[in-house]
């Protein structure tokens, strides 16, 4: 099929973009999804500086290389959560400021709406990102939490989030949460539940990644029939469940890449996700925007992984059937 | 085998200990493992009033119920949590005090040392219960989370639970954490990083509970190998894991009983608790405590429960073999 | 929990109701569902002779049987099929007549409609039964078939058995479909398909068997959550998926009993149905009816089967919690 | 290994065999099964005109590609089968006439007869097929089918094919039985059924193609061993089991391509058939033929499809050992 | 059903048969299946002594326990095994002699005659025993072992069991190998080549013990099937599969008992034997004889162990059907 | 990664060296791992022709293959086995001589030394092969075995290899023992045994093919986990475990190849060896050698597999992560 495939930046920013453009255009990706971090895509420049996204624009275009979407994760983030010091690490310092953490929300809301309006500049209409969430760390019920404590997080969401989608209907872009475990939604049932709470509005949809879906054991497939007019970008990311009767899938605290954990990230194509049905599923639900590799793997050298992944997403990529086959005998007359 | 089957009252707190005694009596307990709330076993009463203890036993053994422990998992829990309101719902007003949270970690460590002196003057020698922890809420490493602040958490727990342990020294009496997620310990690799930041204090060791394991996808055989010489005293509670695809493992922040989690308690037998190859690890253990019959199940009538989990421990404890068995084949001479 | 356990004498219709009515009283049963043949329950007679429910009753209650539902699938049966000589076999001469389709199926119809007013007479407000279906035997779709073709067996199905539904209606009397292949509804789709149908007609529900589900990979709890207000009566009967990569699952035209079958019906206990999640769902649903054993197993004396089958109902019927645990360890104040 | 690959054509008939020989040399592949409908082999003309398979030969031949089987599904379904408007769509109307069920059933076997005599004259030895069934509608024994009733199907299955394979022997022609649910033989039993009840003759081996087999839970290495000699072609073709709890494996009378079906087909590669295995069984039974991969897969476009299926295929065709192993280690001297 | 369960004495043999027939007796044993070992059956005194077997068979009846089998496992082994020091402890000093290795089996080879013999005057018909095997250590092939070699262990195994064989068909005695790793025949392939080697001498068959082939993947079912007109005897065995990643299914030269062999036996129902299927198997082949409790688990008392093996075998022993469920729905007339 | 892939020799000693190496660096190998039989690597030649090694490196040179291990296989089988007629098979007459089997033992021993003091003087500093095992043959406790039997093996072996490791040490070659069926160490806890046997020698480590422990059900990764220090080499080799109910895991006594055992070798990548896991267990554990393809496939053409074998192992051979993921999102500053 013709679905484009990009590279997400995030994994990627310490690198500046011209040297990863090079690199990325010459493995023969598509384009990228850029990160609102390093020096990829900076949404206070974009703003400030009248050729900023035409130079970023240009810098892309001498590769080849396209841009539909940008992500901002780290900021989002600030949104619902309880601030604390590691909060401080993924926010630039205008941002964080004195870290009172309803000055850091308050700030991370403002440049969240500045974000869409850079991306509108900037010619994207997907912005793709977290949000947080004041009751992920509740998640086992001990000390009893009843589901008014939960309601109540999905309040806060709602009322968080509802003025910066305002702005960006105003601006004609779209949100996409990546649903992942510490958001606001982590699986199917978090996912209806904040989209009632924020009373389904259109411009706040998926980032669909199936790499958060499969360790909670969730068909990725079944999240997509689901949500299909919801989902806005999507990307390609695996993971491995690896438990051996010794490791937890809650994964013990220990540090991606430790074999202990009972569930990592790997390389697309080496993990337990399955790509065939979801490609179908994806078709089915009509999305037609980039596959965009988001690469992560402990294990693994990323230039080459990188490029494994690219052959994974063209060959996994096909185009639905231009008719339906129950003509397949009736063809004699 | 000989091993007393008890059943922990936490669940039961709602009803007088005299009315539940009767009850439990009649189903043909050996005895309860009394929590600390509710009338059961209570702390101030029993250090201020030189007849309670006294009267308790008595009580108890006018029904022939023995007790050899006595937990206090709701007042353990609020020395290394964070704590928030839902822990004011589970302490007595003198230890909450003005919820000011390092007040009421403090005097909740108190209340800790007290429990031991309480257990030793009614004559049990283990006390179960929880630590809490400082980390929990951080299981999942977004934002990033480094090994340092894990470390935190653990240097944390230490700082409080080591002068704990040293009083339950002083007084003889030993404390099982029950191995859950929200502590400091939940699974093996926890467990043995809690008791090497603990420095393997001889009063710290489990209360080992498997339905905390298995939807980790644990397997209780290889916790029990590990920690034999710690396991203090044991728990008969089952748990289910009923994925479907839609369903998380991570139980999508709904209540117990909802059909839509990943997982739940069930009344022991109905659930993947694997019970004879966990009797054959105790009893390689040599552990000769009480199973104690922690019955929780939001879809059954508890009464009913309580009997037939009854009616299971008293079918899978078996005795070990008197002698091995390569004496066979060879008696002949 | 209270609900009866009744016995279904669909398949002792070779012994006399009083000869049979003696032996299940003997083994403990709580009443019978009857058969609509043999002499067990004659809709013909009990329309005619004044004296004939009461006296059926009169024999039951002599054994302290109960009966609140009485069941009529082979008649049923004929009403959508295409009829030919094995119809012949299952249906009384007053109804085959001359044995020409549309005759047998009108007068099928119309003994349907006596069958709810034998039922009113009697005391029972549930029927169960079969409904045959025209495009069953299309269930692979070569020659190719449309859902056209599929949708004209459902509009005969509408059309023939809304005119029952109404007289059922009428007579305060329910029909439950037993959910089976060869039936117009076989699985959670085509049970939908049929209710839309019918047009979700009140009178039109289901008799819960999850013997027919389980060969088709069906979750049974799936079955009763998707319709738990059209549970109307519940058989209890197993099935065993006996796969070994030479049976198929369509089972080769071989009969029952051959053990080169993919699937056999076996004695409940003995097969795939996990009956521990099957009664929750029945809890959540609400349903309060009987739980009757419809006993069926071609390699099992049928006396010792009916007898275990009572003795794992009364095992597994447990009642729902009388209240949330989320009261668990909140009860100390 | 140097066994052709060939396309079977019946899926494309819908292009003229022009275009597509030229589309599926420029693929690469090695040759062609004609099926016997569209303008690829028309068994009419191929009698009467005397030029009709040198210049189709010549087509081929053009393109460098082979022919050395035909098929004809579509006629033979109509030997056995009870004759509905659905076969009218499937056969020309010379076959069809007035549609009277006997009649059709003698011109279609009169015309398989021809496509005997055509194969010869084409210079291809085997032609594949289906045979239909009497029998096939009743696979679930309600209501009461006796063996006695099967038997009568299998009877009249070797009434109507002995003749015509008297024919193909004639000819020095074979039929190959494509064993598939709605036939004769669909599994292992009844292909054994079926060879015994036509008396093991000679002509009358099978079309092997596992995709019919694996959704029944058939291995089909056991098919191939046990029938290794009357593997007379081979069908590349594939199939997944999708089954989710709500889906049923007799897939709900749901069109293909639909995802609540319980198993579906899908390009080779992407399914549950094992290829390995296979081959290997294919190198024990000597089988020299072609592999000829029937395309099917509602979800996919046929094009990319058809392609990669083309290379799965050159990559597991491997040759089997020269020699065995047991040398390796001894070969010192 | 009324097949008899008795307890095979052989792990047992440290008590002397006096003080465990009382034992078995009052636990409701119907017999026992004597061993030739300890003071439990003793071939050479049954044969000198003129009043043994009176007594003996007097002993049993004052129990009321039967005797339908007695087991000579120890000196068959000693029949085409290379004999090494270890045969010494299993072998009476009559039979070890100076423990030349022909010398062993020769003697070995009379007393199965005698033993035979014995058999006869004691009024039962079947010996159960091993066989040995002179190839058994070479089953994995390497250094380099041909089928010749293979075949040479057949070869001795016919020389040395077939006069044995002809002497117990002169006494109207027929011999169940029990089918085991270490002997002749241990799975069915190599059933079958012994039961060829022998030429399927009509006294050679099988004491069919499913614990010896679950741990190998052999389905007992498939072996009853096979051989079912040879099946003699049957124990009830059982056998736990306990693979963890690290755990071998070879049992690592660990002993029996050890949890970190990859398998053992346990107390029957406690294993992987599936016995529903198994007992309908043996219905199936019309075996009527006794249900011999061979009871060995290394990790529970075995005076708990076989009584709960003789309530498992109690409940699991059903009578086949008597009538086929055709009839089923057909009784209407 | 730039690990070397090399192919071991053995499985093509019927080819003269010189035709090998054209073919395999045709196929664009790295080297090759000789073994020392056929003309691959002549221990006794390299010995006492001055120039035999400089000629035989010269030949892998013109081809552009290195070779840094070679392998005895053979010879080192016969320092601890029973020695029967099938190791004459596999010996030089000089090494068998008279048979007697502890001279044979003992000019192996000899020849062991020499192939150490050879391996130096070709340049390579690891010479993988077999031990053999006086215990293998009693894998089975029956007639029963102590664990002083299976000690003295351990002993055997420690007595015979110790001399031989000192030698190893001397010449600063190390030894890599092929963990096997039929060697004293076959799976992880033997392996410990024998490393504790042998005083954990620092020449003696492990040749490490996980085709070996597969069909055990031991975990290949597990192994390198535990052992990590001790991989001296590497095998790529893979194993299918085929089991089907009636195949046993112990393969009958049947001939690799013969589809009825329960497992065999197959070409890397078509068995149930899971490639990714292993790389990185061998990443984690510092492995740098060579990937040496020990290709065995009874079922496939040897030249296609080993080619085949090549590019798989190409494709799986990634070096790890230059750096930890952890700075992945929080490198904004």
């Amino acid at each position: 099929m013709s679905r484009p495939v990009t590279l997400f930046t995030g994994q990627w920013a310490d690198l500046p973009l011209a040297t990863l453009a090079e690199k990325v255009a010459g493995w023969g990706f598509d384009g990228l999804e850029l990160a609102c971090w390093g020096d990829h895509f900076e949404v206070d420049k974009a703003l400030e500086d009248d050729g900023y996204v035409t130079a970023k624009r240009e810098l892309l275009e001498s590769h080849g290389l396209s841009c539909v979407a940008i992500s901002s994760h780290l900021v989002g983030q600030c949104e619902c959560d309880p601030i604390d010091e590691r909060h401080k690490s993924i926010l630039p310092d205008r941002i964080w400021g004195d870290g009172d953490p309803e000055g850091v929300r308050q700030r991370a809301a403002q440049e969240m709406v500045d974000t869409a309006r850079a991306a509108k500049l900037f010619g994207v209409d997907v912005v793709n990102g977290f949000t947080g969430s004041s009751v992920w760390s509740k998640l086992y019920f001990f000390p009893p939490t009843s589901q008014e404590d939960i309601d109540a997080g999905y309040l806060d969401f709602a009322a968080r989030w509802t003025p910066i989608m305002e702005a960006f209907v105003e601006h004609g872009v779209r949100f996409g949460l990546e649903v992942h475990p510490t958001e606001i939604a982590y699986d199917i049932y978090t996912a209806r539940r904040a989209l009632e709470a924020i009373d389904n509005h259109p411009s706040f949809g998926f980032n669909f990644d199936p790499s958060h879906l499969v360790h909670q054991f969730v068909e990725p497939v079944a999240f997509i029939d689901e949500f299909a007019d919801r989902i806005f970008h999507v990307h390609v990311k695996d993971v491995r469940v690896q438990l051996d009767g010794r490791s937890s899938i809650l994964s013990s605290h220990l540090d991606f890449g430790d074999p202990r954990r009972g569930w990592d990230f790997v390389s697309p194509g080496r993990g337990d996700v399955e790509w065939d049905p979801l490609i179908r599923a994806l078709n089915r639900a009509g999305y037609s925007g980039p596959l965009s590799i988001e690469w992560e793997d402990s294990g693994m050298d990323r230039e080459w992984g990188a490029q494994e992944a690219l052959e994974l997403v063209r060959s996994i990529d096909f185009a639905p059937s231009a008719s339906a086959f129950d003509a397949a005998f009736g063809d004699d007359e």
